[in-house]
């Protein structure tokens, strides 16, 4: 089969043999897949990755202990729990500390013709949902994960920093449930697409210091993440959703003296990810900026690196 | 008056005028000084601090417009607020934007004579209390302070990182609150006295990784707060307690992926610090370790900046 090798900076295809299907495991045939920020990392070789990456993906079941998964049409959660530890039986496998990750850790990822995943960890997709549409379950399940973790009331205003990919979800997630905020970002195009949903948005580059109950950090950069605390109010909350290589240097004093509340953010629960997308309240298909087919990964990954560009897909031609 | 001086790095005593004292506040009479780390990096000219310093005092009310209050003995909060903004109507003018600070901010400090302070702020002391012992009653309460902003429950394992004045109050208090908890120093002889009340100490070097549910950071270091998150479990909070001068060097990846929460921690009520000392489940006494009069300030802030030196008081030998 054709799959996507990462190794030392370098994308490539090989052809390899299909995985084996272990008790528990669906074997999957990828339809399509979203290149994350997540993958272009892995391809600079941040984590010493080196195999096939991958965890954004709409599949077709084609093995698995469950008669009735076969044939369907799944997406699925990346986070390959123990099972046993007490994250596990707390239902938060995702942060089992011997979980593997899909595409990410000890896992061979989706960017490939067959790979497996857990049958628990599959979600089977309605007819309704279109592969390009259900293929940003996993990144929206992310941008869910800010809702699941802290409590954002009516009274709230939030800004969220940052117009790529995940700011955008952010923005548009946060949208729906109600919120008043405002998208800050630096790239027209890519904030035309969150006023198209009735966003309001800021690309003047002033940041009004101390307005915000809530900021999301959604930049990338190492300047975001200070400037999320400089806009937040005194006892108010930043949600760090961006994963920043390396060491960042912040100024500690003001976290310290207004009392604000930091808070990692990560993967989420596909479920309320899927319901948005079930019932249309987020706008994702103006977010898909080029396909490829999987054999052309190496073109495809050039160009979800280049800047401006957002969601490039990865369609599995031979299926 | 005599009143302490900081300006440039250097300590002075000066002979002043008293302070005019407008309405709504007492005029105090110092009895005795704590100095804290926050007057030794005032001193070093951190904040472009230049008057009289002084946070942690007792003192003599000698004037005030509430007949009731003079001639009492009592302490102090220390923020004075605007009285009108959000934050003042919801009881938190600690963070009120407009504030000054008795002996930070925009108001002469109790390190003289005589000094002024808002009657509200003040907190009359019973008399079984000793001045030494009351003088520990804003540290207390930003010690305190922990308990009103997270909850902790009696599943949860905490450490306290760091064995100065703070972190020895922080262990304190949250033992006094029936928490297990570790209190992790470099200092036998500060780890003995969280001993003597019966907590656990660990002066090993060794940090388990991912093993509490709450790290409170205490150390003052940068270091310190990397190990903090490093110590802290997926999901769980880590208290940033110390104020760090200049900015910290942090790698934000295990906070995102681990999801877990930083809440900065400053200043705290009175009133629960106030209700230990009384009930003498802290020990303050064991932290005294010297005394100065306050025309001697110079000495006894060099004294304060020794290392493994903890509280060193100033008494006003005029009154």
């Amino acid at each position: 089969m054709l799959a996507v090798h990462l190794e030392s900076g370098a994308v490539s295809i090989r052809e390899t043999n299909a995985p084996d299907r272990p008790p528990g495991f669906a074997l999957l045939r990828m339809r399509i897949g979203g290149i994350c920020n997540t993958d272009l990392e892995l391809q600079r070789g941040y984590y010493g990755f080196a195999g096939t990456p991958g965890h954004e993906f709409v599949a077709d079941v084609v093995q698995a202990d469950t008669p009735q998964l076969i044939g369907r049409r799944v997406v699925g959660e990346i986070n390959l729990p123990c099972g046993a530890c007490q994250f596990c039986a707390a239902g938060l496998g995702r942060h089992c500390a011997r979980r593997t990750v899909l595409g990410i850790l000890n896992h061979p990822g989706a960017f490939a013709e067959f790979f497996t995943l857990a049958e628990s960890n599959l979600h089977v997709l309605p007819a309704r949902l279109s592969d390009e549409e259900a293929v940003f379950g996993e990144p929206l399940a992310a941008a869910c994960e800010i809702l699941d973790q802290i409590s954002i009331s009516q009274h709230d205003v939030v800004a969220v920093l940052g117009d790529g990919k995940l700011g955008l979800l952010i923005a548009q997630v946060l949208h729906a449930h109600g919120t008043r905020l405002v998208l800050y970002g630096r790239h027209e195009a890519k904030l035309s697409i969150a006023r198209a949903c009735g966003i309001e948005t800021d690309s003047s580059g002033d940041r009004p210091r101390a307005a915000y109950d809530v900021v999301v950090e959604a930049t990338g950069s190492a300047a975001g993440l200070n400037e999320a605390v400089a806009m937040t109010r005194p006892r108010g909350t930043v949600v760090m959703k961006s994963t920043i290589h390396g060491s960042v240097s912040i100024d500690t004093a003001p976290i310290v003296v207004n009392e604000i509340s930091l808070i990692g953010s990560r993967c989420g629960r596909f479920e309320p990810a899927l319901a948005l997308l079930k019932r249309q309240r987020v706008d994702v298909r103006s977010m898909l900026s080029a396909e490829f087919p999987l054999s052309q990964a190496p073109a495809a990954f050039a160009e979800a690196a280049k800047p401006g560009v957002l969601k490039v897909l990865l369609r599995n031609d031979r299926a």
